[in-house]
């Protein structure tokens, strides 16, 4: 219970649902003082948006962020802040024919198992809908870490889709203007070329695609994060895991570590040319004992093919009775190029929390 | 701050570091009347235990778990349960060449970026040491599960270590007598075989290797875990990274979801023998919208190869001069035979939380 | 930071200003299947309303509670539930000369210190007009307790008023209607009516008044609470005194206890007609050791005159010039009518989740 | 659950029975590099030891702090530090007559309505015991404040046993020397001395005493404190009440607002000879919205008179069976004494959370 809040200091609670009125965040513990205005939210919620290209969900939603407490005079005063989030295009009539069917990949059966009731209209609070004021409380946490004097820049692009691998792209020279050349969100324009067209033959087929996200958070300072239970590398994993269809999450190296020797993993240290301590490589992925250590933040994630697809597929009533099932409604047929702008909220919600734990406990910036 | 606790109903509270007096755990919020003693604790403590085989490290600690409050002649009386695990093995000796360089891999350089003052000696709290109570705490949950009355089988092995790779081995049916039946934990005998020789191999080279586990948790009702945040794999994840050494975690088909269509990644839902609603295949990995879907929850790790090598390698002083260091002291040139009793009890303790949360707020056992 | 969350399980956060758009709660924990409407919650957001009787400010809101999630088909979903709350009759003119200059006994001087920013219209943050949302999700807590099945009477009523003190009303057998029965909330009505004349009184002569306020909550079945820090009377008191304007919370006895002997102040234990272990007298007022005994739990908060008063007082603008001040704006010359609802809500809202933890961890309902 | 901590960022785990082998605390989030030694604690805890004086118990008990963990060559480390306290004078044959009767004014009866199970030797988690961690723990706190660079001073008396009140003590120019001038702690000479008379005459009439602690924070600075649920003053008293047999906390003028009115009880802002903003008077206690004005914050705390008292009273059995009880065991004729160095830690424990939360929030030390 009480499992709609995420942070220690910087903390989020979001409510909402796919065909409710409207979706909300409370943001606590935000710095007083810090410039804020609904533009400086609107840019990531248009990157979320759906039917923001021929890719995506063609739901029609303007996604226009509406701050209803915590500004004052174009300024955070440091009590909590409300964003408002308004659904305008909901068809509820397309999921009365699921009422009492559990599409497959999806969370009707869990959700009955869990509470015995469930607002099937368009998934409910089980919808990727919820994801919209996680983006609006990312846009927040990017400015307050900007206005308190930081360069952190937190980037994602789309690395892969099905077979498809961007290749050469480097996570830690990224610039959102790459990221947004194409609506992918791949900046190898060649294989995002390719990508589009995969994504384009599997809506026609009535099917769906998987992929792979790539992030990087540059300019972290060394020392943020905890040792223990909430190492950065935790929270940001437990963050990423809470966005929808995540099934796999791996930081620096990754998986391949599985194959590494320790003499070829370590990292050495060295100075840098400036004079700072530095890492000579990092496939340590930016974090070392659960602490941030100065280097770029690299995270991947896996993103399954969207469930909800037009083909007919076996399924059961809620009685258990074999049925057959085919999603309607308006739905991705890749979750990847939206996935980007709320994989970037999440790191950018869980920085500005350690951030502010670790001037909390040490007094410095980092 | 406050990041040496985990779980919001089933809590834990650590401390301790590697060469101090003992480690220390603090269990908040079990419930009474749960049959409880030294002895229930102490099978996966020897499971974790180092100088276990000859290729672990050498230490020898005998790691007898101390309950110092909480249990009433045999029962938890629902009051904060505390156990107490000495370090008896202690050669702070060997760290002291260590003080003021940098080892490559290690927390050392973040820990001094943090806090300004590290405990050097055996890591302090950034030692794997840390984690004996949490394998306490682990054992705990495992016996409050059973003692509610869940059949619940919490259970991992060695999957892979360098290029070594465990076959036809299927963790919903795997046993403790499987995994334990030889010393790097790998049912797969023949390919056990080669890891111990590739291990002892490492060792002698100096060097030490990666590796991934598997983990399966055989019985956890349909249920537990919550839709947002706190989703039971987002949890999870948290739970497995904050553990040393851990680069990457998955779910189900992991990875392999990227390269999936949703026409094949989806599970369909089928009324089992027994009449109950189970998926026919589960690359789901058990968990559908962040809540257990009753099938087998199904987790991977991958492990990075012990930073702590005596081979001499590239660093820097605290001053930032390079100098080169090959860390003493006795280590594990795999980590992945010891760390399966590791993140079984995350597991454990994760299931234990999401069970009391699940039972207050709905008011069933799930 | 993050302060503005109270509860564990059944978690309420809130958001709004007094001249912002709308107050804003989300309810986090609440159980699935709760029939819940907003005409469940407006009976008490009627009792709270400004502008309600001659002696309350002439604020006119309609304070008509939106529920804009968690609710599917009038039930609750289990998932988080927002109620919005908008302001409509608000003069911020009236704040423009305060701007500067602290009120004495007001928040204007401390939020300063604190954020070096603050919201002057109508106090903002610091406004008993955040209450208006605590009071909404006060009433969810007690649909609640009746949903689940208990009978739990949450009732409070104005003790006293200056010098004038309710005589011989037993807070155990109290009824809404005896406590509605006149404008002021008491139900001793030759005192009321006192009552009623010298706030009447104290407005005519720019000032306002203090007093104390009585609440019983009957029917706790005994078992709630925690045994150290969250003790049950712990934690009611931190919710009563989270409320404006409370300068002191006492319970049963309260701080007649200073004079009293042990054997007298022991409630001993008998044995009911009914057969249940009660307490002969209840000087405990319905706690022991932090735990419910399942008597009557008996509370008092003294409430301070308003500080707001038209009369014109000494104090120093921002920059420590001394000036004087007269606060203009629309005020309560007596806080206590309306307090008890607010009083009311508190005590709901930290029994409901005293209700789930204690669920959550013994698995009975108490 | 989980009710065994407090604070958010200075947070304070606790465990632990009056017959138990030790009493345990983990700090966690406490501020690297503070100076740290077990002399630092043991001075509050000889205030709190038992068998200090003719008027306490005579339970002996050494009480020296054992620091197992947090702290390296005399300095916190930042991570979580634990202080062990054995205890060593028991006598549980004292406590097998009472095993099935419930003693009045005890939580004998809750702990066996919420738990079913009750560890009855010395009242187990119930006892008054537990609180020797708390005290050390609030030396820490105090200590942490005093090397963050502030002067605050936190100190208590005993105002009030039986019908006995100090005269003309200013809580504001109090001095740890004049509170520890005499065994009851009470700075007034004359009234000390007779209340010393009053407990013994007490203890000779197998009767018990109960009385009111005064407290001041002299040297909080403005700023600190949350203006919603997690209001200064609503911390505070949440902290006080969790101690045991507090029936009544108040700040600054407390109940005696009842009787007073606006324009006699606003404080008014004035300019100090230094320069300072400040009230001319303290009846708002220090705190103003929920945080701290930088005027001494002052609390007052009723405490109820001893439960175990040696005359025989009725009471029943678990079975619900009329019976007589004598309390056996060593026991305070009366609490204050030995209840002010257990005030001023929470207190102290209290504001150092505050203190850590406003520097995350804010950047600032306040």
């Amino acid at each position: 219970m009480a499992g709609n809040s995420i942070g220690q200091c910087f903390r989020i609670t979001t409510a909402g649902e796919s065909h409710g009125p409207a979706n909300v965040v409370i943001i606590d513990g935000i710095p007083p003082g810090i410039s804020l205005s609904e533009r400086d939210i609107q840019t990531d919620l248009d990157r979320r948006r759906p039917g923001q290209s021929k890719i995506t969900t063609q739901r029609k939603e303007s996604d226009k962020a509406e701050i209803i407490s915590g500004v004052f005079e174009g300024k955070t005063t440091g009590t909590s802040l409300t964003i408002f989030i308004r659904n305008r295009d909901i068809r509820s009539q397309d999921y009365v024919s699921i009422k009492n069917k559990y599409r497959p990949g999806h969370a009707d059966f869990t959700f009955d198992m869990k509470y015995g009731i469930r607002d099937y209209k368009g998934g409910g609070r089980a919808s990727a809908r919820e994801t919209v004021v996680r983006v609006a409380a990312g846009a927040v946490a990017k400015k307050m870490l900007m206005e308190m004097g930081y360069s952190i820049k937190i980037l994602g692009y789309v690395k892969q889709i099905g077979h498809l691998v961007a290749e050469s792209v480097d996570p830690a020279s990224l610039t959102l203007k790459q990221i947004e050349s194409n609506i992918v969100r791949c900046p190898d324009q060649k294989v995002a070329k390719k990508m589009i067209q995969l994504i384009e033959k599997l809506r026609r087929e009535c099917d769906s695609i998987g992929g792979m996200a790539e992030f990087a958070a540059i300019g972290v300072p060394a020392g943020w994060g905890e040792p223990v239970f909430d190492k950065l590398k935790a929270d940001l994993a437990k963050a990423l895991f809470s966005l929808p269809a995540v099934m796999g999450v791996e930081f620096g190296a990754g998986f391949a570590v599985a194959t590494a020797r320790g003499s070829e993993n370590n990292d050495q240290f060295i100075k840098s040319e400036e004079g700072k301590i530095i890492t000579k490589t990092n496939r340590h992925g930016g974090m070392l004992g659960g602490i941030s250590s100065g280097m770029p933040i690299i995270a991947r994630c896996a993103v399954k093919p969207t469930s909800s697809i037009p083909r007919e597929l076996e399924t059961v009533t809620r009685d258990g009775k074999a049925t057959k099932i085919a999603t309607k409604g308006r739905h991705d047929p890749c979750l990847l190029p939206r996935f980007i702008p709320m994989g970037e909220a999440m790191i950018a919600i869980t920085l500005a929390d350690h951030c502010l734990r670790h001037r909390g406990q040490t007094g410095t910036k980092g």
